[in-house]
Formats: structure tokens, C-alpha cells, sequence
């Protein structure tokens, strides 16, 4: 059979590695798919840096427009990255007929719901496995693996630049800046980390696997984001002496009142396997009704972790793509037809633990004035760490875990404990998740 | 449209919970798949017990032939295990044109050769997402998440038994004996347990995966297997000692001599996540060579678990039965007439390091004499651990971690250790496989 023809939007690190992994693995791709799977038309700006990942095989276009119409094409894989003209490439290759592949987040969360349906009147299929969680294959587990379940919540660590920064800070026993600043070094973080130190990037993916759990439309500008970039090495090690692991987590849970959606630092207990998930790794944990926790781990970002979800998406198109439409995969898992509008849950009204610390004047009546404010809004305290100023300073940390209490209590508490004059600093408040599978 | 009928083999503990997540997430499942699923008819041997489970709706037989060859059946799910009766069942199953699913990995890993031949001649599916790892999606993993991939280890818990007993006897410094009572009585082993604690389940497990995940025919009967019921808490506290824990593995490898196979205790780093994988629950890494290790983690037995896996294959099946028989997803993951006839490595060929414990008399020259035999094989030691006799005890413990040998000079390296007189036991000797995915 006539080998699937490929173009590839993008030639750089995923696009290189997509490239080179399809050719490497030629052979053992084919066996799989039925049919070998080319690269034939590439598109970039710098045609002469293409042209040496490439070879002379591939013929280069500087127009990305070019490609995405080219009737040579089967699939057009998007890895250009943001959300200007990759939309409207994304948009013109299923208005050509192709189907899509691409790793973009932040299109799909942004935009996922006008592409979708778009390329539902056309008939054709848009892949994203490497949009979330790189390598690992938890678009299909979501998709495909769990249908049998009632998803109950998602947890996960999505992001690897700020899930290596905190197992530095913590291992190394280094500053947030001081880490920042190495992962630049290592190309783990960008020049402009505000994408991921802020929790964005994890927002996006957030977004993209609750609509697929849930079966609701994508719904990015709903979900609370929080990054790491005020997390603190004290908090990481009072943390550990409570028993728990800091990571950024991305959490996504069905309750009465509506779908979560949210991403920040979160307080794990040390025991859960995901909390030892280190360094620039992702690992995301998936609770189902009848399957109970599962969790997937692997590489997140890079480019070869990232081409192997490109490429198992260009596998599945290729097995699928001449088959009626009616038998694919929903692109948001359920049927287009049948999506939910379950409302998403405001902060304000999610429940959930905390941990605080509270740097405080060392004065007698201080706890009795904040735990009277906690008291008065029903938050109660698991567990509380206070120790003796070091000799000659006057300023102390009072560190406590609470009892589940409504998000829209504790704002109110720590806006009136601020406003007591012992108050030597803004109050801490990070969120606390068990994730034990209840 | 008309619901897709089931027809269940077997209504025990699988068997039920498959029922009742059909029933409890209908309309979730049916939203996903864009049809119903329904059971229809179900056959058992107690009839009065399996009516209680179904409830008067479903037509129950007590000839399971007569339910495999109803014309009312789109899909019949074989739970019956074992691979007597059983695979007559799924073979007829087959030959009537049925699509199969079923959670039997004796069966598979005994005939899955013959059976997936028999499917292929018929056009129809046989799906097995239940016969290894209970409820996570491993096998949807191997055959399509990481297609890109030229898969070069498997390493897995894939026995809860096992992993139970052996969280038990580090946890509370219980004996096997002991524990596995224990494990007996909370239903987490059976009245014989021989399959689980002998590692034959986990045998079947892993033949499955290397099939899937190499491409070769079914070869259970060339994997090397060596349970736990040898093991003794004092190797579990030597292991932790040197920073390792033992855990009953699985392994696959390709190896430039042939795909290695064997079942047996392991020492893993203790830093590594599948180490630190507690009680009954399953965790499997697959290394890839684009992706690099992944891994997969969850509940591997029980009812509603596997039931998870159960129903995931029906909605796989229930999207593509009407599909063209080219399209799918082939059974072992290659198509059929490419599978690979690379050879099983024998277990004497295959490299490794080891720890061995030797219980000697604590006399002048043991450790010269045993050195000398280890060097004579070239067998180079990496770390060894000797304490002082206790007070008036003859015999001490020697153990030690080796640098990578070959299975056979270890083996002639036990037999002339053991030979030497002064030698108080059988030597233990546990391999060691640092799963760091290199």
C-alpha cells in the first residue's frame, strides 16, 4: 500500500525529533501500522536548518499555507506552538480535508471547541496525545483505557520545568530564583518562564483532560491558575516535617456543585508515589469509580518523549483514517453530540485542606487571636508547628494544617489575621490534596 | 440505535462487577461509545446465585455453548479462566462469528497463538485489556500509546499477591508463612497459591506483554520463573541496607542475543517509583527508546477493576466491530504476518547483577576462599556487607551486590561456593535490575 504522507508544520526541536523518529523506526512503525508513514513536505523559516534535519528527501516550503493545501499531504502535523497562525493553519487543513496532529496545548485549550467542530462537519480527525503529558499516553488511557468509568478526579503533575524546580529548591536546599536561573541554564525552563513558572501551561493540559473526563467543552479562561513563583524554601521544608511533598499540581474533580478546576502548589503526602515524582518527569493520577487511582508517568516535554505521542497519533490516524467517521474515537472522548454542561465550580466554593504559615511578632495572645479568627469562620486546625524565635530575632513562623474548610472562609481569615498589627508578613495558604483513592 | 448485546461467560466476582458498571455508568458509557451496551444473556453454573447478581432482565443459560452460538450475542465475555473448558468457549465463540472479550491471560499465554489465528481467520476481535494489570490500561498502552517505539525493556509488578506479601513482610517484619496467611484471609490469595506466589500468574502476564511488545508469538512456556516463597525477611532487610528493595518482577528485554523472559524476586533502587509501589497494587515500566521509561500504575485485581479493563475493551469493540477488519488495531500489536521470529534468550545467557547472601561459619580464610571463586568466574563484587558474629553464634551472614556477570558463571560460582565446608545454608542469590531507564 501507498505509504501515509505527512507534512510537518515546523521544524524544530518536536518537529526534528518527530522526524527522526519516524525514520529510525520505519521498519517497526510499519509493522504496526499497515502501512509506512512518511514525512514527504516540511515547512519552515529557515530552510537551510530544516534542510539539514531533513535531508534531501523532503521537499521544504517557507509557506505554511502551501503545505496545509498540498493534495500530496494525508495529515498535517501543527508543531509551529501558540495560538495566532497555527489556528488558522489547524483551521485550513481540515477545511482542505486533512487531518491534524499537533502538540498544542495552548490552541486546543483556547480554541479546542471551534476546531473540533469543525473538523466534525468535515469529517476528519484531530490527534493530540502530545499535548498533555508528553510521551506519556494519557489522552488515550482518558479517551480510550477508562471509558468503563465515572472519572472522579484528576491530579496531575503536568508541568516539568516547575516540577524540577521544586525538587531542587527541596534537594538542594537552593532559592526559587537561584533554581529558576539553573533550569535556564539546562533548557528546562525558558528565557521567559512565565508560561510555565505561572501554572499556564499546566492550565492548558488542565483544561484539555477535564474536558476529555468529563466530556465538557473546553473551558481555559475558568480555570484558577496559581504558579510557584512565591513558593518559599520554608514552606517547602516545613511541609516535609508535616509529612508532605510540595509539588504544582493540576486538579481537575467532579462534586455536587460543579466541575474543579484549578492549578497550584499543592501539599501531597510524602507516601503517595506521585509526591516522589522528581526532577523534569510528569505523573498524573486518574480516579475512576470502578478502576480506583491509576497513575501514568513519563517524560513530559523533550523532543523525542514528545514525537513518540506525535507519531502513536499518526499511527492511529493512519489505522483509522479510511474508516467511517461514525467508529472514531470522539475527540473529546463522548460523543459531540452528547457533551455535558456541568457548570465548573467557583474557587471560592471549593472545599479542600490548607497549610499555612503566618510569620507573626513574638507576642503573648497572638495564637489566641488568630485561632479565635479561624474558629469564628468554622476553619479547624489539624495540626499546628510553632518553635522558639533563634535568640535575638523577634519574628516567628507559626506553620498549621487545617481541617477541610471552604476556600471562601479561608480568604476572609487570612484577610482579617493580615490585618492584626502582629502580622510581620503576608500569610502563606497553600492547598492541601490527599489523593488516596476516596 | 439498537444496544450492543453482550453475552457473559462466568458470573463470579468479574463477572458481576462487569455487570453492575455496565449498569451504573449506562448512560456515561453509552455517551462515549454512541451506543448502549447491554448485557443479554448470561451463563453460569448456579443459576439461582447468578440470578440474584443480574436481576430478572437477563436471559441466564446454564449451557455456556448455547450462549456462545446465540444469534442474540454481538460480544461474548469469557471469565471463566482457566484453559480447559475455557478455550473450547472462546474458540466457538469465534467460530460463530463473535467478537471476544476476556480477561484470561492462562489462556492467552497458554493458546493465545491459536486463538488470535482463529480470529484472524474470522474477521472478528479478540480483546484482552483484563489479562494484565486488572484495570490500568497497560495493553491499550503497548499496542497503540506507544507505537512510535522500538520497545527495549518491560519491567512490572504484575502480581498483587506477591507485592502484598512482600509490603507485609518489610512493613511489620513478618515471615512469609505468616503473611500469606494473612493474605489468605483477607482474600488477597487463594486457598492455593501456588500460581501467584510461584510467579506462574505473573509468567502469563509477562508473555503477553513481550508479545505486544516485540511482536512474537505467545512463549509461555520459554519464560523463566522463580517465586517468592523462598525469600526470607533478613534478605528484605539486607536489600534495605544497601538501598534497594526486593519486589517480584516481570521482566522482558531485548538483547542483541535474543528477548529475555523471566519472572523473579528483584532487588530495585529504593529511589525508583515502582520500588516504593505498596500492598496489592500493580505498576509497570516500559521502556521506549523515543519515549524513554514510562510508567503505568493501578489496581491489578478485584472485581470492579478488572471490570474497568472489561468494559473498555466492549466500547473498543462496540466502535469498531462494523469497521473493515484492516482498520483494527492488530491483536498483538503487529500485524499478523509480521510478527518476528527472534529467539528467546536462554536464562544461562542472560547478564545481570545479583546479591547473594551466604550463611558461613565464622572461621579465618571463608571470605579468601569465596573471593577466589567469584574472581575465578570473572564475577567482580560492588559492595559487600559482613557484621560480627552475634555472641556465641558460629554462623554470620555474608552478602554481597556483584557488578554485571552472566546467570551461568553465577551459577557455577554457587555451586563450588557451596561445596566449600564451611558453608552453614544454600546460598540466596536475587537478581538486581536498576530499571533507570538506560
Amino acid at each position: 500500500m501507498k505509504p501515509i504522507q505527512v507534512g510537518l508544520l515546523g521544524i524544530g526541536t518536536v518537529g526534528g525529533g518527530t522526524f527522526s523518529v519516524l525514520r529510525r523506526n520505519r521498519e517497526e512503525i510499519s509493522r504496526r501500522a499497515g502501512r509506512e508513514i512518511v514525512v514527504t513536505v516540511g515547512a519552515a523559516r529557515n530552510l537551510d536548518r530544516a534542510r539539514k534535519v531533513v535531508g534531501p528527501e523532503v521537499s521544504l516550503v517557507s509557506d505554511p499555507f502551501e503545505l496545509v493545501r498540498s493534495t500530496d499531504i494525508d495529515i498535517v502535523v501543527e508543531l509551529i506552538g501558540g495560538t495566532g497562525v497555527a489556528k488558522d493553519l489547524v483551521l485550513a487543513a481540515i477545511e482542505a480535508g486533512k487531518h491534524v496532529v499537533t502538540a498544542n496545548k495552548a490552541l486546543l485549550a483556547n480554541h479546542g471547541n471551534e476546531i473540533f467542530r469543525a473538523a466534525q462537519r468535515k469529517g476528519v480527525m484531530v490527534a493530540f496525545e502530545a499535548a498533555v503529558g508528553g510521551g506519556v499516553p494519557i489522552i488515550k488511557a482518558l479517551r480510550e483505557g477508562l471509558t468503563a468509568n465515572r472519572i472522579e478526579w484528576i491530579g496531575g503533575i503536568i508541568n516539568g520545568t516547575t516540577n524540577f524546580i521544586l525538587s531542587e529548591m527541596r534537594d538542594k536546599g537552593a532559592g526559587f530564583d537561584e533554581v529558576l536561573q539553573e533550569a535556564q541554564r539546562l533548557g528546562y525552563a525558558e528565557a521567559d518562564p512565565t508560561f510555565d513558572i505561572e501554572g499556564i501551561d499546566a492550565a492548558h493540559k488542565l483544561t484539555i483532560m477535564a474536558a476529555l473526563a468529563f466530556g465538557i467543552p473546553m473551558q481555559f479562561d475558568k480555570v484558577y491558575t496559581e504558579g510557584i513563583s512565591k513558593l518559599t524554601l520554608e514552606d517547602i521544608r516545613y511541609a516535609e516535617e508535616f509529612g508532605y511533598r510540595i509539588k504544582l499540581l493540576g486538579i481537575t474533580k467532579r462534586t455536587s456543585g460543579g466541575i474543579e478546576l484549578r492549578v497550584h502548589p499543592t501539599l501531597i503526602p510524602r507516601r503517595r508515589l506521585i509526591a516522589n515524582v522528581e526532577g523534569a518527569m510528569n505523573a498524573i493520577v486518574v480516579k475512576g469509580d470502578a478502576v480506583g487511582p491509576t497513575l501514568y508517568y513519563g517524560a513530559g516535554a523533550g523532543a523525542e518523549p514528545t514525537a513518540s505521542a506525535v507519531v502513536a497519533d499518526l499511527v492511529d490516524v493512519t489505522r483509522m483514517h479510511t474508516a467511517d467517521p461514525q467508529h472514531r474515537v470522539p475527540h473529546l472522548a463522548f460523543r459531540a453530540d452528547r457533551l455535558s454542561d456541568t457548570p465548573i465550580l467557583p474557587m471560592a466554593d471549593v472545599e479542600t485542606c490548607y497549610y499555612f504559615r503566618m510569620r507573626v511578632l513574638d507576642r503573648p495572645g497572638v495564637l489566641a487571636d488568630i485561632t479565635r479568627i479561624l474558629a469564628d469562620l468554622s476553619i479547624s486546625i489539624e495540626a499546628m508547628l510553632q518553635r522558639e524565635p533563634p535568640q535575638g530575632e523577634e519574628q516567628v513562623d507559626i506553620t498549621m494544617l487545617t481541617h477541610r474548610t471552604r476556600e471562601e472562609n479561608v480568604n476572609r481569615a487570612i484577610e482579617r489575621i493580615e490585618a492584626l498589627p502582629v502580622l510581620a508578613a503576608k500569610i502563606m495558604r497553600i492547598r492541601i490534596e490527599s489523593l488516596d483513592g476516596k
